[in-house]
């Protein structure tokens, strides 16, 4: 029988909501408790730097896991600790491998509206509407839109706390999981989770399962329950086109001297035509035509393109790319940076001694970053520029006329891609459909990174991701904030998985 | 009778040497009193800003004119005063007007090599080369080698000083200068001499002259006596190429959301081909081809373009223009400043809200500023954008995909040309000539830029540059400094200017 290719509304099967109706009854009757457990986990700082409150975190956590019955205990690693937890389930025939990070962004506490990222704080609603704060000590029930502000709110403490609430909720119905459950806590993954691939060779047999599920990012902007196959890569470069040694004078020698910054200009354009299409060769090599089942789950997803354009003030997408959905199917060159001398106030009528793009280039699982990066290279050659690392030397400079430097820097990561047609991730969509009565918003490829490749390269498995958290949480920056409506509808939807 | 384009040596007439020797012997035995006016002057701090010290410098310099017999007066201005001296010749035909400013560049103390830049001092040679320190009243005689190390040491008051030397050298030779002198000491070079022409209109008749010579900038850097027939002028702006509202998430919306740095990319590309010629239509406007006496002018500079391009470390000038001279005579489109979100430790990846790159764009004759900037807004125009004035409002935002901004800043300036036959600048080319027994370097334009175009605009006479201080005085740069055998050696020149 031929797998769908993602769940469509017709092909619901009429499942009873009883699982949506015992959970949210227990989450209404338990809502303290439940928020008591997040504000305490929030008010252990958790930058993956710090590495004694780190511990504090893990330590919380494993308590926390084996509150719940899970074998729970620290996995040590080259850095901070895994905390890991593993819930054997009799008679399951299926293990799901749960993963979430329990390190925070780095914080500028200054720019915080309260007196600490660390100390969570309850608001009635959105910062940027002026809500104000409560007590959450003085209150029994909170309203959906009511928020909590603190670091990691919603990136990434709300899952697992969630996680520990369906279990519960399941537990107080009289239900355990049907699938046996592990839990893999990261402590780096704000830090790019540098650890993480030694780990998990060293761990490998206790990471073993036949489905992940990744619990981190916001949901779709619609609000509804949303459920991701797969993530784009990312690899991020300097480019740098050198100048004279140290900027000339612009009118002793303008027209004489090249300017760096006219040829690092002329070498982006000659990269990218005009409707955003990558004019590197090879760029979208083996990305294959999309199929009809493609076509058809990417055309459900219920994007508002002309609200959101207009929120970010922008009159037309790329024409190459005009529909977002299909947009994220390809990998990017995308300038997130320029520099060259200075612009304003310090000014200076001078020929720059070099200019700098910094680029990320987010990627697909077509195009490896090794690849995307031997390509971008092999471009910049053949537009005449020889390539140096670091700086070059007066013998380089005497030689080419043209000089570059491609640097790579921080961690690159590849795509990963779980096919809609896998029958692990179609069990796990079913169980969310029937439980909503409805199916989630289905997305083929987040446009965004999350750095478990090292799973996907050592265990194999299928992957799905489930956001569970608001699109509008302030994700990395300043006043993260958790919406609780959703907070509290994520646990129905991982009650849903941990019975699929 | 056809007049010369420019002198070359075989068409010199056998004059004697008697003023160069003359004077070198008045020189050679008054170092001390010379170079003790100059570090007087050079005391006494001289940013355009700073209206006490300018004051204090302007009542000095009335002092040192008033003492050679001038009838010397402070202009009052808008701004900071002009100091201007009259001396008149019983029975010269002719009247210079000599310009030089007595401000200086603004200074940051403590990126200098010594208590001050306005505590000069004498050095045994270059500070690049280590050069120690001399007290200058402990020695009698100076080496040609020796540098003075302060504030406007070169850049400007060396000229002020030297042109009173020169009077001085003269009177003891008893001779008076052949032509009537005028003499404008501006205070408000180095801050674009903004009260300039409102000034001249209202001093005209004090500044009417047969030839104007400006005493500023750096003679060749082959070390001969230099004169220019004419200088850049320059227009300077900011375009900038508006992205989203604020920075976005480069995964979520890399492909989809038009990238600013991108765009300023292709545009900047747009305006230059590969070997730097201008693709802005109607650029090179009006720019006639030169004829054989001007080719002849700029092929007899002796640039040495190998050794510029090795001092440079650039393998290779701009192919449009190979060589420096011919380079010169055409306006440029300079990128001096590129900037856009973020590079190096503070790189988001994110698709940033804007891109600036900063412009200067010097200018010839044929050139005028507003024409310029014109056919460069036409250009930006014809590549699809949108032009806007301040940032763009949402409705400009929802309306055009293209949107840039291109905002002039500083002032602009109009580049001047005296013809090489131009008989008052022929005639001092001539007395620079006989004293030194060789023509000088003739330079038809100097790259830079000179704010002299007020003057040329109210009185229209004929104008020549002669810079007389050494061309690596650091100008504009911390550590400014005035190598003291290119000094005396500017006597001369001045004499012989006085003597025309």
């Amino acid at each position: 029988m031929r797998v769908a290719a993602f769940i469509v509304a017709s092909v619901i099967a009429a499942q009873p909501l009883d699982l949506r109706s015992s959970v949210t009854t227990w989450v209404d009757a338990h809502q303290k408790p439940v928020l008591q457990e997040l504000l305490q986990l929030l008010a252990i700082p958790n930058v993956a730097a710090d590495r004694p409150n780190i511990r504090r975190n893990a330590e919380k956590l494993q308590q926390m896991l084996a509150a719940r019955g899970f074998k729970a205990e620290l996995l040590e690693t080259d850095g901070n600790p895994l905390v890991y937890g593993d819930l054997n389930v009799p008679g399951a025939s299926r293990t799901l491998l749960l993963y979430c990070h329990y390190d925070g962004q780095p914080v500028q506490p200054t720019a915080w509206k309260q007196p600490s990222p660390f100390t969570p704080v309850l608001r009635r609603g959105r910062l940027a509407d002026h809500a104000d704060f409560v007590d959450p000590a003085s209150v029994d029930r909170v309203q959906p839109d009511w928020r909590i502000y603190a670091r990691s709110a919603s990136d990434d403490k709300a899952p697992i706390v969630a996680i520990l609430a369906a279990i519960d909720a399941l537990k107080s119905a009289g239900h355990a999981p049907t699938s046996n459950v592990r839990i893999v806590l990261d402590g780096e993954e704000e830090a790019s989770s540098p650890s993480l691939p030694s780990a998990i060779q060293r761990y490998r047999d206790k990471f073993r399962a036949d489905l992940m599920v990744i619990f981190d990012g916001p949901e779709h902007s619609s609000g509804r329950p949303t459920i991701a196959f797969g993530a784009r890569g990312m690899v991020t470069a300097d480019l740098t086109v050198f100048g004279p040694m140290s900027g000339v004078h612009s009118g002793n020698y303008g027209n004489w001297i090249p300017n760096p910054a006219q040829r690092l200009a002329t070498l982006l354009a000659s990269m990218k035509d005009e409707n955003g299409h990558v004019l590197v060769a090879g760029f979208y090599d083996g990305i294959a035509p999309f199929t009809d089942d493609e076509k058809a789950m990417l055309d459900a997803v219920p994007d508002d393109n002309d609200r959101m354009l207009q929120a970010f003030g922008v009159a037309a997408p790329e024409q190459a790319f005009p529909r977002l959905q299909y947009a994220l199917q390809f990998p990017t060159l995308n300038v997130r940076g320029l520099v060259s001398a200075y612009v304003g106030d310090g000014a200076r009528t001078i020929i720059p001694d070099r200019a700098t793009a910094a680029l990320d280039l987010r990627l697909v699982k077509e195009t490896p970053p090794e690849d995307v990066l031997r390509k971008l290279r092999d471009h910049i050659e053949k537009q005449g520029f020889h390539l140096v690392d670091g700086e070059p030397d007066a013998a380089t400079r005497a030689k080419y006329s043209r000089i570059a430097s491609l640097v790579p820097n921080g961690l690159s990561f590849r795509a990963f891609r779980t096919p809609a047609s896998d029958p692990q991730a179609h069990a796990l969509v079913a169980a969310v459909t029937a439980v909503y009565g409805a199916p989630p918003v289905q997305l083929r490829t987040l446009g965004g990174t999350v750095p478990i490749d090292p799973f996907i390269d050592a265990l194999g498995f299928p992957a799905v991701l489930v956001p569970i958290v608001n699109f509008d949480n302030n994700q990395h920056d300043e006043n993260e904030n958790l919406r609780l409506g959703t907070f509290f509808d994520g646990i129905v939807t991982v009650a849903a998985i941990l019975r699929m």
